[in-house]
């Protein structure tokens, strides 16, 4: 895919960023599908109160809407996952902010079957809206409302990596920073706070893999830890585990780390990470962790590696670091690991049961 | 699009009708994109207090996300905007719950361009959640918390009219009734609640028109009318409009009667619209009102056309059409409309401007 420096110099206003994305999606040679569609996994049903009194009702909660597109020439690969991160949706993956190609067209394009899931309680998978309906009934006190975790301008700006300051960017940063107001309208409220434990999203994941016969799970920032916790519940069908920037948890037992081992691990990290004035996040702090995870996973005989963007001599690269302008770049990156570090073993696995 | 009798028989569990789901889209000729990508349209910012504190921060609010799909063969179609209805989301234009296409593809397939918009306020829209945040924190009591409207599964089953009571469906039914617990997964909370008036979902779908230099608006039950509201907003890139299973403003003044007869509307009303017991719809009672309403605006000189699906002959119509197992029949029924009512007139217009 190329997009010539003409269309690129041409996204000076939304309005003309829109038309770029057209124009852009024009000089595209066509996308041609085997098939595509939606479902969801999981879910369960729950009993509220009837609107206007009565009976209890049944209303089903904690179920993952999914949407998958699989290429017409789709051949050996492995299909991928892909679970966006807090405050957004599955529009985290598709058309970027200033109009281009998002990883879940490129990768379909390059082959792969891509299922986008829209975290449960978020965007189409909904969320257990109960809780606030008993309060405004004075059934339970205002304080069991959900933290509604809604990321400002002010905050996405710091925890995403756009620059120093809010308002300033990294003169070398990678993020479409023209379009930033674009970005702002895919960050929704997130309900998390109101999901039990384990997260459904996890088990949801990992039973989505086994569903596909297998598959990689992506997961980015909020969720970039979940490929490894749907893992940890069932790793029958996980084939693979990309984790981008997120805290990694550490010092698993040894029967924990022995399942993850067996598994194939990406984990990839950005720019600047401890170049953003104040704010909540200390990715650096991720990193460091992550290494470390990275490590514990290949001493347990595992194959995990860490793509430090920067030390590759990759410059730039924000938080959302799929709609950064060198995307596309990226995302050939993962694939070349994903057909080395999946695909190909499953190639040899396949020659070997001949 | 064809799907084998024996596909059809297999769909006896929900793990079958996923996978029947896989295997009909198998068997359909390939998807041949020229586009697709999306976008959004409208938003607003908003100040909110900071998390911890301190200065006032900024969200955005009341933006419309939209997906889209323009096929390889898209020759003189005007696009199609579809929005989706009370607690649910586009998905209700998707893959059907016991896996069938939906209206999305098959309108592609049929050379249409497709604007999937989930309303403002719901689903990958966002909704603002500062309401519930303020009342948790105490400065707003609990009567100001907005009403989560989420659908149970006994009033989705009186309200979309699959049988006379709950649990007992329709011997002459098309929905796919073995299918339903998809159905209830699709169903999320609806906060419009805490929209303001003008709607903004209706200013977003005539922007969203006029940004595709004309459109056709096509809205469901909440949304029914919401066409004909964007028109009366602005209806520069309104082309055409299909509005399904609502209540219909009546009596409008002249002035705006004059704005609707210039937009081809097609009404259309599925069957057993008295015959379930109970529930909070009066499904006949609305029927009439539109009667009356395509009455009032072909008075006006206007092009409205009623399609009440059992006087044509087409028996078992649900409120949920687009998912009943004769959907496709009704996809036609609607494209020939189009062509005859939108497009003709277009290439006419076109013809005469030469």
């Amino acid at each position: 895919m190329k997009f010539s420096a003409a269309v690129r110099l041409f996204a000076v206003s939304i309005t003309a960023i829109t038309m770029t994305a057209w124009i852009a999606h024009a000089q595209e040679k066509p996308l041609v599908l085997a098939s595509q569609g939606s479902f969801f996994v999981g879910g369960e049903m729950k009993k509220v109160p009837a609107r206007g009194g009565g009976a209890q009702e049944d209303i089903t909660i904690n179920q993952m809407y999914v949407q998958f597109q699989v290429p017409a020439n789709g051949g050996p690969h492995t299909p991928v996952v892909m679970v966006h991160g807090c405050c957004l949706s599955s529009k985290t993956w598709e058309t970027t902010p200033d109009g281009r190609m998002g990883w879940n067209e490129y990768f379909v394009r390059k082959g792969r079957p891509v299922y986008l899931a829209d975290q449960s309680s978020r965007a189409r998978s909904g969320f257990d809206g109960s809780k606030i309906n008993a309060v405004k009934a004075g059934t339970l006190p205002p304080s069991e409302l959900p933290n509604v975790l809604t990321a400002s301008h002010q905050t996405a700006w710091s925890v995403f990596r756009f620059g120093p300051t809010f308002g300033t960017a990294f003169p070398d940063g990678q993020f479409p920073i023209q379009a930033v107001d674009e970005l702002y309208k895919q960050m929704i409220p997130d309900l998390n706070a109101l999901l039990p434990n384990p997260n459904p999203t996890w088990t949801n994941m990992a039973a989505l893999a086994k569903k596909l016969n297998g598959a990689i799970l992506m997961g980015h920032s909020e969720s970039g830890f979940f490929p490894e916790q749907a893992a940890l519940i069932d790793p029958s069908g996980v084939k693979g585990i990309i984790s981008i920037e997120m805290p990694c948890v550490m010092d698993f037992a040894k029967d924990k780390l022995d399942v993850l081992a067996k598994i194939p691990t990406l984990v990839m990290f950005g720019d600047h990470l401890g170049d953003v004035k104040g704010g909540i996040a200390n990715w650096m702090n991720s990193y460091e962790g992550c290494e470390k995870f990275v490590q514990q996973v290949n001493a347990a005989g595992g194959d995990a590696e860490m793509m430090y963007l920067p030390k590759l001599g990759v410059k730039g690269n924000s938080h959302m670091l799929m709609q950064d302008k060198n995307n596309l770049q990226l995302a050939d990156m993962i694939m070349s690991w994903i057909d080395k570090h999946v695909d190909a073993k499953k190639g040899a696995r396949r020659q070997s049961s001949n």
